[in-house]
């Protein structure tokens, strides 16, 4: 099994090149942002991935998280590696600079969260739910509140979950049953929370959960449910951990992956309450909720690009070391590594240009965070946002699909060898499974992108996109590079697909919803296509640039290789998705049951 | 988790309208195949499918195969319901009557390793193996040889094993390196094998290997190999087991999936050598292996098919039950199940669509083999054989690779519940995923069906099929019906992708054979989608004279909606795919190792 080594060559290119980390200094709050900050941040990340995350991947996925009487134990060495994430300032990196945060850009992080993600997943959920619960109290939390938890949940000192669903409340949160009950400055709280990610460790001294639940007096449906901050151990007036909290782990789900991360039934109130203090307005917990996942689904779009990632060097590795068979095109007849096989390397650059399509739209996404948050402008924070906005349903939803077909490509890799779970690559696409399920499945991404983004704007902010697009595709026509041109070309007919399906959908939102989210996941998809191409795109204009000047001019040809290869053998897909689209009518609507 | 049913009204529907069940029983030998005996048939499998089989799958996946110091022992309840199958006659369906076979039609045949695999894959492949082994021994065995081992493996008294690989020998079987050294009558073999699928068990009273070796002054490469007939027990006069043979499993591999099939690292000789019987000519081994990794191929694909009719009924079971969520559509506002939400029925009805495409092709492809064996006209057997040859790679790889995407797709119709093992779907996936590598991955099919069927005849069978399918689809675009004729419009449109796909891989074959191998798995799947959507079609044209005669009206309207649904959202695919073949030079075959 391979180890995990950061693609600092290639994440790099996409910040600089393709998400403007250079500009971003000179953004107010991000002076200290410098590319050379940058630099070090990534290099020490790196080795934190490599040296101490990577290996507790493999024992953690094999002994997995225990349920003991005391509560949940992490898996061998995850406390001390959690310890030493910590100490590294890693979980506060992006963080309010009010609470202790380093305050550095979402591009950055975007890079250290692939990096935490690829070398342990398992792991790397941990800091990933914190931050969602750390985004929801800074927004909606009262002064009080923030002082309190915020400073040891920006350190990571302390870690967050988020405690939505329940048996019959998953999708559809209306459904919470979760009471809880005012009792003077707090609540008590009476429920059950299941899939609760890290609801419970031995790795911090608290954990802090955000639970959504419903007051006594509060309306049916959404409209009636609030959010609140349960901690395990309740504060002591100087805010260290005190009495032991009425919120417990009861049970661990036996997954078929992340085996690592503990997802848990959480009983709140078995002996006499749990108390919880509400955060932001009662009734409005959904919305406060939602906050924090969609900052959750932006980081999980990148599990699906660094699992992806781990999943093709694994993979990579295994085919330049395996010897098997000789070249149909060789006249020594002598046995190769199968890297030189057409079909292995069809596999690799199927794997490997998918990938920096993933890379480029995650990064680009990210540097449009920061720009929406910190871009001077007015205008230009609301352009920013509306495309994060419209974007991070795509971006969750395509490259967590795409991260389970890599990490199964990855598995075809090894042939026989690949379903030996000592090999590793199983694995990965045993972890990365989970990912266009949780924090809102496939499905639920594609009717928030289709019946909310694209409704509430009736498409303006998609127009806007692909007017950018069909800039890119004209700046790469123009080239006298012929491999640069036909990526404008493949491009352009992509860009052409996403228009006209956009047109389709926005028509059959208005005459046929039934037919519109029938077709919404292929438009999805569609959309995650386009976008990789338009970043894939632009490395080519930014490769072919850099080409032409000689730097690194072997690694920039490669990078017009994979963009060419992305061009040619995954843009057509977009146009097979629009025909399918088009055909919405057939969807089965009118199927009786039976006859499934 | 649901119990498997077998899905008899589908499965019969292929076999009649399609696969012509009522003309086979015409043909000679095939006299007592008579519809009413296929009926028993099937309602007969179905139960020991449903009520032995199913039951004993997820005990099967929790427990696995077990090594102790007396060799493998099935899991619990594997070697009575290996009893029942063999007391059935199932063993022996379409064997040779002149060993006491039933001699029955591979199409009949064909319906019961579905049901077999459907319902517990892990148990279908001992009996799968000895299917093999018994056809490599009774083409290529002596007389002797045959009297000796035919009936009980025939029976499924005894159980046979493909020893085809070795560390160094997967794919590329030139390599292989197990020794048999000439002793009197028999050999001495001398070597490890591994990836023994039922190399060893406790389930029947003995063994029979078949074992690719060298005999000591063979030539070096594939010219070299030999095949061999090593029974773990060797036999007395009386044709009983007897002396336990030098061939023992050392070891089990731990696999993603199919826990309960013991996967063995088979050892030979480690005590004076393994004693074994040459089968056919000396050097002639990989052809005569050959014959059986051909009908094992054939099964593998119906696995594929099993799997993902499995995960379809769990999935659509847990859509009927699983209540969550409204409809946009609906004005009560009461929540619903989930089958009611589009994208879950876009799921459903890609599952159900494809899978009929995938039963309708293997079948068709069946009653093809028993054509090519037993129609009275010659030029009519050589017809069907050609097109067997051809489309066996299609069939294995196409199948299962859909197996592995519509098993994940299960998963994701269930949420969260699909990552829990206790829901079962998690298992469908991970057993389908072996599929598309053992057998030949799908690498190997692509490059068996472009640089060997496809060459050998310069596409002529491939040409044949096309005009056939054309004919269907002009059929279908006579029709009145306008869903009808809509399907035939898509089914000319990939009939044309395949027909340019071919001209271009022929073409490529000759000037550029990487490239033609760098798409040859591209090609295909294209061959696999347009396979599929040309027996959908002739399902149309059946279903809508059907319809039309108002035989089943409901059942035969749903044939036609989930053929218009490939051929609306599968179908598409196809120039997808076309385009990315055609530009087969952009492969990546020039990219230096180390920009991977």
């Amino acid at each position: 099994m391979s180890t995990y080594i950061a693609p600092l060559r290639d994440m790099r290119f996409v910040m600089t090149e393709l998400a403007g980390l250079g500009e971003l200094s000179s953004l107010p709050g991000f002076e200290e942002a410098t590319p050379e900050l940058a630099e070090a941040v990534l290099d020490e990340a790196a080795k934190l991935a490599t040296e101490v995350l990577a290996p507790l991947n493999k024992p953690g996925d094999e002994q997995g998280a225990r349920l003991t009487k005391d509560g949940v134990v992490a898996a061998d060495g995850f406390a001390k590696a959690y310890r030493q994430f910590v100490e590294g300032g890693w979980s506060g990196l992006a963080g309010d600079p009010d609470f202790g945060g380093q305050g550095l850009p979402e591009l950055l992080n975007a890079a250290t969260v692939e990096m935490w993600n690829s070398s342990n997943m398992a792991f790397a959920l941990c800091p990933l739910l914190t931050a969602g619960a750390t985004e929801a109290l800074r927004q909606h939390g009262s002064e009080e509140l923030k002082g309190r938890y915020l400073p040891n949940l920006v350190s990571g000192e302390w870690t967050g979950t988020m405690n939505l669903t329940e048996p019959q409340a998953g999708s559809d949160l209306a459904a919470v049953r979760t009471k809880a009950v005012p009792e003077g400055d707090h609540y008590r709280l009476y429920g059950q929370k299941i899939f609760i990610t890290w609801g419970d460790h031995d790795m911090t001294g608290n954990v802090i959960h955000l639970v959504l639940a419903r007051t006594p007096d509060a309306p049916e449906g959404v409209r009636g449910i609030s959010l609140f901050v349960v901690p395990k151990f309740l504060l002591n007036a100087d805010g260290s951990p005190g009495q032991r909290n009425d919120v417990h782990c009861v049970s661990l789900e036996h997954k078929l992956g992340i085996h690592a991360s503990p997802t848990c039934v959480m009983s709140f109130g078995d002996q006499g309450g749990a108390v919880g203090y509400l955060v932001g307005q009662e009734n409005k917990g959904l919305a406060h909720m939602f906050t924090m996942m969609n900052e959750a689904r932006q980081k999980v779009g990148i599990q699906g690009l660094a699992m992806a990632e781990r999943a093709y060097q694994q993979a990579r590795e295994y085919a330049k070391e395996r010897v098997q068979g000789r070249l149909a095109t060789s006249r020594s007849g002598d046995t190769v590594a199968i890297i030189h096989h057409p079909d292995v390397r069809r596999m690799l650059l199927t794997m490997k240009s998918q990938i920096e399509a993933m890379r480029a739209f995650a990064y680009v996404m990210a540097a449009d965070m920061d720009r929406a948050h910190r871009d001077p402008d007015a205008g230009e924070r609301a352009r920013r946002q509306a495309r994060v906005d419209l974007l991070i349903p795509v971006l969750k939803a395509w490259c967590t699909e795409l991260g389970v077909e890599i990490a199964s490509m990855g598995v075809q890799v090894h042939g026989g060898m690949g379903y030996i779970e000592e090999t590793g690559a199983c694995q990965f696409l045993r972890d990365s499974r989970i990912a266009p399920i949780y924090e809102g499945t496939t499905g639920i991404q594609a009717a928030d992108l289709v019946s909310r983004k694209l409704a509430s704007d009736r498409g303006e902010a998609m127009t806007e996109l692909v007017a950018d697009m069909r800039q890119t595709a004209l700046e790469l026509k123009r080239s006298t590079d012929t491999q640069v041109a036909s990526v404008g070309t493949a491009l352009e007919a992509s860009v052409q697909a996403l228009d006209d399906a956009t047109a389709w959908m926005l028509h059959a939102l208005a005459t046929h919803p039934d037919a519109a989210l029938a077709s919404s996941v292929d438009y999805l998809m569609l959309a995650g296509y386009v976008c990789g191409g338009w970043q894939m795109g632009r490395a080519a204009l930014a490769a072919s640039r850099k080409s032409a000047a000689n730097e690194d001019p072997d690694f920039h040809r490669t990078k017009l290789a994979t963009a060419r290869f992305y061009a040619d053998k995954v843009l057509p897909k977009a146009n097979a998705l629009l025909e399918a689209i088009r055909s919405g009518a057939s969807s089965g609507s009118s199927l009786p049951i039976e006859q499934f």
